[in-house]
């Protein structure tokens, strides 16, 4: 059995496990990290972390293949350098974390997008397992996603390509902050979905959300429950925000005829009162012939699905 | 040298060229067609094209390394079937063209969509040459296109992947004959940007399209040689259009990240009248990252491209 070290840097934390190759987690270290304290003081903490997931995992290390790191931000994942800053790492971009690590850790490493790496465990180990034509997107505080075709993830020229939550569905709609207007980032997105649902509660519209929060603190899972419990606003807000994505994805499956589409994120975790809207909308807008093999599931791997995928892709990279 | 037998069925006519290896067009041949009378007639019909190339190329026929064969519709690439109708031939949907033309033409042949092959065309030998990842628009009775990444068609989980004229830019606008609301085809096909201009010239404005051709017979075409001529309603008719395929092509830049853009069919030959505003609005609307290797150029092989392409495919496919 072959083992690969996979990592996962976020924003406030970075975590690592020892994968092994049939997609199981041995073991699991996390900590927290401190941007404002450098580069080299975050790849110092991702070597902490990286080396008690291989002590508790009590994989030997020359069962361990090779690394990888999935970051935010722009990553050259053929040299392994950051494109741009990410996580609020003074001077980020730039660095090749590739090198870096392969010199602190002494495996191969290769380094990749965190929606590319989420996107890539969902299509090896998890909801998209067995398709070939992928289209992974993420609801969280923004929208992203990934592309993956007959097992190659769509990168683009310069690294970028994915950005899915920046497909405009109002191109006279409000200003996103990437400049095109109308993404359907400012309606799927978590923050979208609780805006809607203050804007409502704070005009005085009877729904159970005012019951579970003050209209203030109201996230995306607070209309989520709100729907589950059967409060109709919460189930509209969400139905809304559904049928917008399903709209841009409805050009998306036009466009790549993808086989699978699997959503996944913080809002997905409201399932079928925002999945059922995007089928809808799919089925009444894309092309039949291509809806007739398209499924849309929700992401089965949960917060792993980077780590997996991070994994997964060192088991491919690396030949042993 | 190589070369390969090119095979572009139409609406109304089937044409075939020999094709060298280097993209020369070596010999050229096209027959009018008469769909009512049924596949196997079309079939003869493209027995007889072929030979006719074959016969005035000159080139031996141990030469020819295979044959490939363009046509409109539906085609699983593959196994070398028509999955939808086409072009008014009665049963045209289910024929295995390729094992058909093989037993008749005698040599190793595949099969692709038409707009597939002159985005291939454009790949390989035309605008797109040196590009690794391509988006191809064509712009005429329809919008249609191809997806080329790293050298491969996106053909799709159905092999319908390229629509991208049925991308929506305005989810509540028009009905689409397809089944979507405010596609971009709407308003950026040839018909689209003649009816346009009908309905100006029908209210009275005045404009130099009145003088070219009564207001029943404009064709974008005219309205491009008008604009041509200094005329600024045709002009930001054009724009409009241009902006419209913009904004959808923004949403494409930010998913696929591609480094170039070709554009073709008739309307493309209004020139930088509609391809300038495609570039303003994909710069004012796309990520930067995306941008700053993008460019978006006209189409270089015109009416060959179908031919060079399926050419291309040929040489590809077939390894001697």
């Amino acid at each position: 059995m072959r083992f690969a070290l996979a990592i996962d840097l976020g924003g406030t934390k970075v975590s690592s496990s020892v994968v092994s190759e049939d997609g199981s987690i041995v073991s699991y270290s996390t900590r927290p990290t401190d941007a404002q304290k450098g580069g080299d003081w975050v790849l110092n903490r991702i070597k902490e972390v990286a080396a008690e997931a291989l002590e508790s995992s009590k994989v030997a290390p020359k069962q361990i293949i090779g690394v990888g790191l999935g970051t935010p931000g722009v990553v050259d994942a053929e040299k392994g350098i950051m494109l741009s800053e990410a996580v609020n790492i003074p001077n980020w971009k730039g660095r090749n974390l590739k090198k870096e690590l392969e010199q602190v850790l002494g495996l191969p490493t290769l380094i990749d997008n965190d929606a590319n790496a989420a996107g890539f465990g969902e299509y090896v180990f998890g909801a998209g397992k067995g398709s070939k034509n992928l289209v992974f997107v993420t609801l969280g505080t923004g929208v992203g996603g990934a592309v993956i075709l007959n097992g190659e993830i769509v990168r683009g020229a310069s690294f970028v390509a994915g950005e899915l939550g920046h497909i405009s569905i109002d191109p006279n709609g409000p200003k996103c902050g990437c400049g095109n207007y109308g993404c359907v980032e400012l309606f799927a997105s978590g923050p979208a979905i609780a805006q809607k649902a203050r804007e409502y509660v704070l005009r005085g519209v009877e729904t159970k959300i005012s019951k579970i929060v003050p209209p203030e603190e109201i996230t995306a899972e607070h209309v989520a429950k709100a729907a589950q419990e059967g409060d109709l606003l919460a189930q509209s807000i969400l139905a809304e925000a559904g049928k917008i994505l399903g709209v841009a994805l409805s050009g998306i499956v036009n466009l790549l005829n993808p086989d699978c589409i699997v959503i996944g994120g913080g809002v997905a975790q409201a399932g079928d009162w925002i999945l059922e809207p995007v089928r809808w909308e799919i089925k009444r807008r894309a092309l039949p012939d291509a809806t007739k093999v398209l499924r849309v599931v929700p992401a089965a791997l949960g917060t792993n699905a980077g780590i997996l995928g991070t994994a997964a892709l060192v088991f491919r990279a690396v030949q042993t």
